[in-house]
């Protein structure tokens, strides 16, 4: 029989088909989910290709805008919000509007175009994770900006345009209804209860064990009990802490550790999937207590995570017209072909 | 400047990029989007491929489960959810689970293999779309069943496992979210002003006419303000009505040369993409009042209506991620194109 399971963070139920459950083989892809070929502006040399340089992690003797660096942040070419202007709110009769005021930057996460996420050096991925911390915390000083939204698109079926490993930043004028929605059921949990959804989440799954990812006593991965998609995966951070931005050294080490680990296995057991992955952390509230109470109760109900989501189905009319998913992996099968794949990524 | 604007019935924002505007011919699908070939369960002839028939029309003489139909409905052959069982409720810790209960059935809307609806003769749509009014109105008789949901999933891209043209039919134990969210919205409004919220939008994109693709006085279809995606349609009775169910003979003919009308554009403009539609009609309140108030005000504040959307764009990780979309093409546009596009279609 089915099962249909609530999600309490996005208050969602999913249809899980526990009958015809389909294995990570038979979501091998087929065929391969091509790189597109041709010149490519994010490999070294090409410095000159992009808008120039907003942050990097260089070597000695570098110079910004050329070779020798690890990791390059550029604006986005084409983006879809613009630093420039006012936001200019305004209504049109009963709708409302403004300005796409925000910013779109993308972070170049190695000069090797073939490399992949999972593959890179355990030091490098560190130094990744702390040039998100870094554009984050930056972008969070502009009080125009409500959200600051780090994914990954890897793979040309989850979005990529380009092959060359990438993570975008998006920053926007409003809290988007998918973080206002997890925001608003944390503060309900915590204004019942004294204690952070997510922690409970955190807790609840470790005691059961069934939809563990990786636990190394500082991070934690699971499938979701109501995952709405195959081998979907929620990472956190097991000790409470609301923004990505305060992370220490420590924690960013963990993260990258916990990372790598979750897209090493991820890539052994589905043979590199198409994947998007999205960090949801607190809103900047850079711009103070205009929204008075608003923000009082974040750091103690709000928990931040990262989304991981293979993209081996496809969204069909049922998913956009109910908002409601069928998945057709338990989470209790993904989470156990992925603890069997090993690592599946070099020793760091 | 890339404008954001916000839909009133999702309470979402949405990014619409004015300056990189997309025209229909940047959107032509290319590979084709291929019909999958080889044998066809549901072609004229294979009856005995499918599970048993559910209801048909056919001509005098015809018998069931044989062909000579115009118009047949079977069980889907791998169900999401099945009609026998009981739901039994259950917590799972902090979670809640239930049976998959449901219905899952397809409509098989003419018994040829490469006809498109947009190309079936006026008379076939209209017995198409008396089919799913007969279809909603005889699974609202259960009551475990509370919402009904009828959609469309047209080529590869958009979900389509078949070629041949079919709709099918979900019956959710559960009000979906996306439902859910139109109802409260909608109850939103009509409490504070004792109008109809969809009512009011039609009211004023009537009056400014720069998103209306189709107005026959009956019918009104229309690119909306905040649309997610380009080419996005919103087709409604012009005239207040809340369940599809109730349609009158003289409506469903309406909506059928509406219906038949605005695809034929979309088949013209865009060289018959992929797409999915998805009717959104009043929940099943045949359970009676158990949520007392709940559907008091339903017939006054709820507005059926259909959400086409074609599929021309990549869901990435950003949509995703926060439930907020960017559209490459500004609705005005979309509007315009699909008017100058003409119906596409053979004469009635």
């Amino acid at each position: 029989m089915p099962e249909l399971r609530h999600d309490p963070i996005q208050k969602r139920w999913v249809i899980i088909a526990t009958e015809r459950a389909r294995r990570p083989s038979d979501f091998h892809p087929e065929p391969k989910d091509g790189a597109p070929a041709g010149f490519c502006p994010f490999c070294e040399g090409n410095e000159d290709k992009t808008p120039p340089e907003i942050f990097a992690v260089r070597g000695p003797g570098g110079r910004e805008n050329g070779p020798g660096w690890d990791v390059r942040v550029v604006a986005n070419k084409f983006p879809a919000l613009r630093i420039e202007g006012d936001l200019d709110r305004a209504g049109v009769g009963m709708f409302d509007k403004m300005n796409g005021v925000g910013a779109h930057e993308v972070v170049i996460e190695t000069p090797c175009h073939d490399l992949n996420l999972a593959d890179l050096p355990a030091p490098h991925v560190e130094r990744l994770v702390s040039v998100y911390q870094q554009r984050l915390n930056d972008l969070k000083k502009d009080p125009r900006l409500r959200y600051i939204l780090v994914f990954k698109n890897h793979g040309v079926t989850a979005g990529a345009s380009l092959a060359h490993p990438h993570t975008q930043l998006i920053a926007t004028p409003v809290t988007p209804m998918t973080v206002a929605q997890e925001l608003e059921a944390a503060r309900e949990h915590y204004t019942h209860k004294e204690r952070c959804l997510f922690c409970d989440v955190i807790r609840q799954e470790s005691e059961s064990g069934d939809r563990i990812v990786y636990d190394d006593g500082q991070y934690v991965a699971l499938a979701p009990f109501a995952s709405r998609f195959p081998f979907e995966i929620f990472l956190a951070p097991r000790a409470h802490a609301h923004d990505f931005g305060d992370l220490s050294a420590e924690g960013g080490r963990g993260f990258a550790r916990a990372l790598r680990d979750v897209l090493g296995r991820l890539k052994a057991a589905l043979r590199d999937p198409p994947y998007n992955f999205v960090l949801h952390t607190a809103p900047n509230t850079s711009m103070g207590p205009r929204r008075p109470g608003y923000w009082a109760t974040l750091p103690y109900d709000f928990h931040w995570h990262l989304e991981i989501i293979p993209r081996l189905t496809r969204v069909a009319g049922f998913e956009w017209g109910t908002g409601f998913y069928i998945n057709p992996t338990p989470p209790e099968d993904a989470a156990r072909f992925l603890r069997e794949a090993g690592e599946g990524n070099p020793a760091p």
